[in-house]
């Protein structure tokens, strides 16, 4: 059972950008099986079993670090409940990670597998750790056909997921005292069309099979050039686009700019572009565990790094043993029914019983 | 000629809180006229004549701080122009100020006269040195009828002023994540009424005799509590209200208060009040003053300290020799003829030739 190695995880600490000792921790571990071949990348680990042409390839993937968090009870356990900062998100995910690794040792599978374990997923998209390893290993990851990401989803299916545009929304004006406006042109009153836009805009539904995803569109942060006596001569609005897995990023942005003109931006500059994940309910390996086990199947509207793999052409899902609402939370715990759960549902569909 | 003072004014620094300097000086040139006497607040001084209940007052007011600020040819005159920080705004008014205070010990006025030299009012009102004035003497200053306010208008005579309200209006939504809008409310495009409303706006005139000033409503400041991947719980825009010296600040908050329902802003929080300055062409001195003298007379947009007089039921016009458009510039100048034909009107209007 993983339950010990949740332990072990749980007490080195790993807050982001803190991951050496837990990577060096799980590096050894995973060593010890003699089937795996092992690469490391700063923090960032990947082990696999030979690749054998004849079979499809697996892969199980967590992150390492947690973020700064408060714990009493760290390491106790409660009414079923392991108590630790990063027990739900995504300690327990790890540690049914390892587990498979070690208990690959003495069975086999009819997949080749991969186990990826990455740091820095707490932070900016630019240093995140599974980023690191597609820069470096793009060809090897490429092989992988299908990836569980152990992140907590209280062991449901999570399927796709929206992409992600921050773009600012610009609108310029000229300077001028502001008891004399007609010497200037007021920058923030010219944002009058876009909020009112914003504000009768619903959410807009997507379905992809029998998964229904809500395309939304947000003014989230707000800028301006100027000061209490001043007619401003710039206000910029973030809006923060969360667009349907069925839309490529290129589209998104189109449909952005075109609100820009509508909407009488005087430019829009985007900053941030992540693309969406695309709903894999037609990979053959999820639709084979998909009829092994009874699972719930969701949709997920926040972004994960599952749209990560997915740009690179590779399906994957969230499907972990942590509870999603104890993520970040002080005192955070994990239920150990449901790690014994995901820990023997991913180990029957991926290894044969000795 | 008050050249000789100008330029010993413009010797003596003076930015904003580092007044002791030019104090101790004018304090001191002052003293030597026995028909005054001296009262001294910080750095600031009330100089005045023997207060006859048969004459009526007249006051010139000076402020002696001046902005931070370079000049390269400080002290130097150039084509009638004399340079230094301060030159136009306002050490030229000053220097008449003092040049008129000394002419009165070889003459006699058929007006009391006052004499005010403050501090800090390039800053706060909260710390400006009339205000402290008038804190500690106001039943003093009100025996002024008239005043002259020495601040850069180029020898024209400006009238009134229009008042100041800064107000925040707020709008209140809920917290949520930016994937998942439905389980908050934006607060941002909460606003739309109010952009809407401001952007539609036209400068309102309002004629007092053959002047005319304009009330204008502008947004000049926003802030928001939020995040890039957040639904922002709070908006605030602040409002720049500046209205008819025709209304009372009472009835300009009532305004402002009534806008806030029609845009349906949550909160209306007044951060700053300034009174406007009456119109006071009716004033008899003034009347004398222009009867005697061919001056142009405008009205004042901008908010001055003529409207801190007004607000104590003294009637003031600004009226002074140097150039506004030097004010707070680079190398500023002052042209020397105009500060000899502001001392020469003034003169002649408070001084009988000896």
């Amino acid at each position: 059972m993983p339950v010990e190695l949740l332990k072990k995880l749980i007490s080195i600490p790993s807050v982001y950008g803190n991951e050496k000792e837990i990577a060096d921790f799980c590096q050894g571990f995973l060593k010890k099986n003699p089937k795996l071949s092992l690469l490391r990348e700063k923090n960032s680990i990947i082990a696999h079993t030979e690749i054998e042409e004849s079979k499809k390839t697996v892969a199980l993937v967590g992150h390492l670090d947690t973020v700064p968090g408060e714990n009493e009870f760290s390491g106790q356990i409660k009414e079923g409940r392991l108590y630790g900062l990063g027990a739900s998100d995504m300690k327990a995910g790890d540690a049914v990670l390892l587990k498979i690794a070690e208990d690959l040792k003495g069975s086999e599978s009819k997949y080749n597998l991969f186990f990826i374990l990455y740091e820095k997923e707490e932070g900016p998209y630019e240093d995140n750790g599974l980023r690191t390893l597609f820069r470096k290993h793009e060809e090897l990851l490429k092989k992988i056909d299908f990836a569980f990401v152990l992140e907590p989803t209280d062991n449901t299916v999570q399927v796709g997921c929206l992409g992600v545009i921050h773009a600012w929304f610009v609108f310029k004006g000229k300077r001028a005292h502001s008891a004399r406006p007609w010497e200037g042109e007021n920058a923030i009153h010219k944002a009058d069309k876009l909020l009112n836009f914003l504000r009768g805009l619903k959410p807009k539904p997507y379905t992809v099979g029998n998964l229904t995803y809500y395309e939304v569109l947000n003014a989230t942060m707000v800028e301006y050039k100027g000061g209490r006596n001043i007619i401003p001569e710039e206000f910029k609005v973030n809006l923060n686009y969360r667009f349907s897995p069925t839309k490529t990023q290129e589209e998104a942005i189109e449909e952005l700019k075109e609100f820009g003109r509508k909407t009488e931006a005087d430019q829009v500059i985007f900053t941030d572009v992540s693309p969406s994940a695309r709903a894999c309910l037609d990979n053959p390996i999820l639709e084979n565990f998909l009829k092994e086990y009874k699972i719930k199947v969701e949709p997920k509207q926040a972004w994960t790094d599952v749209a990560q793999l997915s740009s690179h052409g590779i399906d994957a899902v969230n499907f972990g043993p942590g509870q999603p609402h104890q993520a970040h939370q002080k005192n955070e715990w994990v239920e150990l029914s449901k790690v014994k759960e995901n820990y023997r549902m991913l180990k029957g569909f991926l290894l044969n019983s000795p």
